[in-house]
């Protein structure tokens, strides 16, 4: 799997609360999307990996919120793997705007089969492709 | 099954947009509310119905929107059965603050299995118990 | 402003309920997605409208529900300008998945000013631009 | 203000995710709530202080996830005044559901005005109160 991988995300009005800004909570849900989608450029489908009955939780999520980012403003979030063991998987975060860094997170997710029973991480997920093109 | 029944849901902040009052969206997820609330009044129990492998499905949905709501006001949503046939269930909605008139609204659901195959409505639901204590 | 214009959105695995599909209620808010980038496509900018005090509020929604649209999928969203008048804007909208329609649906907004008052239809977005490229 | 206090909240259907249980993004809602909630029981108004121009951002959150809250469960949610200074509240939150913990995590708040600039934590939050009926 890759190691890092940036996408663009676009705040939406529903996202952002009486404030003007992007509330807290929805930061993440844009880290889910980071991760899901660096799945994705690394071959991996996570809604397949459900339906064949792994499914990845969150177990640990910490986020240093430093600038807010407001309705319509484009993102760019970086994901980065930041250690994977036979257990979990440790990435981390840093959303910006044009640069100036709006947040940095941790999460740690772990893998379960439908029962909620922990699964090792598979294989494909630990090996290393950051040779491949991000 | 009760054919009337009301709650009260506070606005939460997050459900607030940045004009500082419900977004629209979420009006859905209130009525929602109204239905499974409705239906718990009853004896009935939705999270018991979907392990069962019946689902109720949104088929139709509109609202009219009269007056904003805004972060942390005290609504009142009253939920009434209009007409039950063995394909579906038309509800009403009527979300209030303080007596005045926010939103009306109108929704059509259907039963499905876990295949998404329509299912007749359960005898339970079609019976009219509105004699008993709302 | 442009009459047409279609979008392309990814359901996001937090947009899905219990069912493993979008919730009914967030269909909404991809057609406020569909109003906001028809007019950014046009010109305009929704942001900046609200920045110099003129908001767009939904006053009137309905949908139908024609198929469920699961996690990942990829959908295209039509939005098309119904009819304008001074004092409201009516749109359509078509949502699919390789060209399989997975719901309709009409909203009508309006325009008020920071205090809720009504205000016009701004003229550029009353124009017919639908010669522009798309 | 109250240094400690508890609400009942019961996780909606939209709230939960295909995995049938509560979104992890929503746990930082349900703390809001805590938040607000404790103040309110402590004579304050959050929305009030937002309309005189006082606005409450978390700064740094992290929630350790130890077990799934499904659609309909009734949670229980603790939250506590950890430390407050001259520039910041510190809160912990403990979820339990019949007493088994689901998850416990801190928050950092900051007060800023309307232009997003820090203000000093206002005098009558910094007071505690915990001999008040909670």
């Amino acid at each position: 799997m890759l190691r890092e991988h940036e996408i663009e995300i676009r705040v939406r009005y529903k996202e952002a609360d009486p404030m003007g800004v992007l509330h807290h909570a929805n930061y993440f849900m844009y880290f889910e999307m980071g991760r899901i989608e660096m799945l994705r450029a690394s071959g991996g489908d996570y809604r397949k990996m459900e339906e064949e009955g792994l499914l990845i939780v969150v177990v640990k999520a910490e986020c240093r919120f430093r600038a807010p980012a407001r309705f319509d403003d484009v993102l760019k979030l970086r994901t980065r793997v930041k250690r994977i063991t036979q257990a979990k998987i440790e990435h981390e975060y840093r959303l910006t705007r044009d640069g100036d860094e709006l947040a940095v997170a941790q999460t740690t997710v772990a893998c379960v089969d439908r029962n909620g029973k922990i699964q090792p991480i598979p294989e494909y997920l630990q090996q290393d492709d950051s040779s491949a093109t991000d």
